[in-house]
């Protein structure tokens, strides 16, 4: 094995679905830690907190009432990062104009949601079982189905499932007139993400534009087919399958892995094994293997330093309004980057050295991968009671 | 003015530095924040601790002991990124090869430093008179100069430097043996940004290949050259002396801007006025002017919040080892990055959507230069004795 070699030397990785790359230092883990100790999270929250403006029944800041939601609940978050309805922009990009090609912007328009995993307030993901989880996919793949562009290569397969999974009864939202081009689906988990309300839920950006990172991956899998003949990501499950020492847990449908390339110290990817292009070309089978995914991952990120592990994680997929060709290079992923580098109190910072140059981990994603494979099981929560 | 219209619609801007977007939702300045607060800094910090390994005469983590130094001290960081000597790996990558394609890696050797800023445990740079800062900035000077490669075409420059500017009578670092290509100057200020010892330092990273961050400000900035003449900090130096409303202030060989493409709140960069390569290519003169405008940064950082304000700060400049194309497009400038946000407890998070889609920004960058303009005078600690 000609990688045996890389646990032992500084040396940089490169990323190719961003183009990237970054240092790795596994000889560094030895370093003593005497900064900024995170504050443990509280782990006693009330099932129903009249204050959440998550819970079912309570008011939200603009005077809405949440409905007594059964599963999911979404809404139009009532702090938009962008507007729907704004003033025109559009300056002209001049050679001559030094301003023009200097001071460059571009207007964004869309609308963000607020969508609940649970009418509980006391509970994450890693606590809720595959069943509970697979209600939050179906919201994830309505939402997107409903703001899927008229003239996508993905509308008919969007419609076929918005006629299959039942809509929300406890109410959904409908796409604004405008259509947006992409929809980003993420989560901030933990107050050391800016998480600032633990009511389990995540937020769905839609904007007029492509954002920078999925902009970023579809170049670079649009090239990597046209030079290769095949997929990316097919090809990168394939290797990592046959590999292992990366992969954390795998079923049919998906393969979680520590990516060659990652970043963050347990940062995990799962990638769809087949060529999902988006939410909505999951089958029925393949929803419920996506949501046991997501509930091995959380369970056993919590397991690894029994804590209630934070992390922003995010789907990327095909945009809402996407060309033939744009929609055949989308491949379905989700990725975690969690902070925490050695227990439930010390985090990696990726800060200097990593803003100013260049992104650094200290232990290396094999070690990181073999120490999450270590830690399936029961939820350490539920042991303790 | 076209750009009134930005105050009010949500927009993206593009880094011509860098070739990237962000979001930037000036309406978004009125959310509550119920997440976690930043815990204030203590500031009752001895003049003197015999625990920290930073502080003269004590002793460190790998037994050697630090002089009884006068302004700074350099010494080799104990816990190196980078190792200096390590086995050769040099994988072929080859279009057959599909794990040679995407499990790729580099070696990178280098050495890393730390650098105090002075003997006194409980100062910052804010604190600090420019006459004290200079003494830092001709430290920078000579190790940047020192680690020339010899066939540099700053190299001639760089010996003038040297039998300029008096050498440390408390001792210097000799440059490795390998050539490196380049030297990255960070400071991560405060425990916010994983800062672990108040002690006032920074830290410099040498490695043998070039980092991603200042590899695409070059190639930026290389091909703005190319398409158009001039350099691209010159025009926009320019520029934005002209247009005022982003500089925080200047002299007459730097300015201070929170750039039209800020990602943090409150983010600046220090751009010098005339074509300086690196550090060698400035006059006695003008390092005491660069010495001022770190100066003027860090007070009014300072009195922003009335707190010991936290940053990432870094140098980018030519690279030790360069072509003379690469010498002639670069331009030295110092970004500071500072997450703070509304007060000394409220921070900008750059979680979720930041990681998974593009950097988001609430106040624009014209706001905050607006503040930062307003917050010069006297170190607000000094009006409270
Ligand atoms: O070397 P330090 O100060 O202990 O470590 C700090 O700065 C480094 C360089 O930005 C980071 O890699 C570390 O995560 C951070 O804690
Ligand atoms: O919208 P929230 O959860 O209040 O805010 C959080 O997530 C956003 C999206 O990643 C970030 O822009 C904010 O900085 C963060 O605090």
């Amino acid at each position: 094995m000609p990688e045996q070699v890389l646990d032992d030397i500084s040396h940089r990785r490169y990323n190719p679905l961003t183009g990237s790359w970054l240092l790795v230092s596994p000889h560094r883990t030895k370093r003593p830690w005497q900064g900024q100790q995170e504050a443990p999270a509280k782990n006693v929250l009330p099932e129903y907190d009249p204050k959440c403006y998550l819970c079912p029944g309570n008011q939200r800041a603009q005077g809405d009432s949440n409905p007594q939601y059964k599963n999911t609940f979404t809404f139009v978050n009532d702090y938009s990062a962008v507007k729907e309805q704004q003033q025109e922009y559009n300056p002209e990009i001049r050679k001559d104009d030094v301003a023009s090609l200097l001071l460059r912007a571009q207007p964004v328009t869309g609308r963000c949601y607020v969508l609940t995993f649970s009418p509980k307030h006391d509970i994450t993901l890693a606590d809720m079982a595959t069943s509970e989880i697979l209600p939050v996919i179906q919201t994830w793949t309505r939402i997107y189905a409903s703001h899927l562009s008229a003239t996508s290569p993905l509308k008919a397969q969007a419609d076929k499932i918005l006629a299959t999974i039942p809509a929300n009864p406890d109410g959904e939202v409908e796409p604004p007139q405008n259509q947006l081009r992409y929809m980003q689906i993420f989560e901030n988990k933990g107050a050391a993400m800016g998480c600032s309300n633990p009511h389990p839920h995540c937020q769905v950006w839609t904007t007029s534009t492509l954002p920078e990172e999925p902009g970023k991956e579809l170049a670079q899998m649009t090239k990597y087919k046209s030079e290769n003949g095949r997929h990316l990501l097919e090809d990168y499950t394939k290797l990592e399958i046959e590999k292992e020492e990366r992969v954390v847990w795998q079923n049919a449908g998906f393969l979680v892995v520590c990516p060659w390339w990652a970043v963050w110290p347990f940062e995990v990817i799962i990638i769809a094994k087949r060529h999902v292009r988006a939410l909505v070309d999951l089958s029925d089978e393949e929803r419920l293997q996506f949501a046991e995914a997501v509930q091995e991952v959380t369970r056993r990120y919590d397991n690894l330093f029994e804590t209630n592990f934070p992390y922003s994680s995010g789907i990327h997929q095909a945009p809402l309004d996407c060309t033939e060709e744009e929609a055949e290079n989308s491949w379905f992923h989700m990725h975690f980057y969690p902070p925490l580098l050695r227990s439930a109190t010390v985090r990696k910072f990726l800060v200097g050295y990593e803003l100013m140059a260049e992104p650094q981990r200290d232990i290396t994603p094999e070690q990181a991968a073999a120490r999450l494979r270590g830690c399936g099981g029961e939820l350490y929560r539920k042991l303790l009671n």
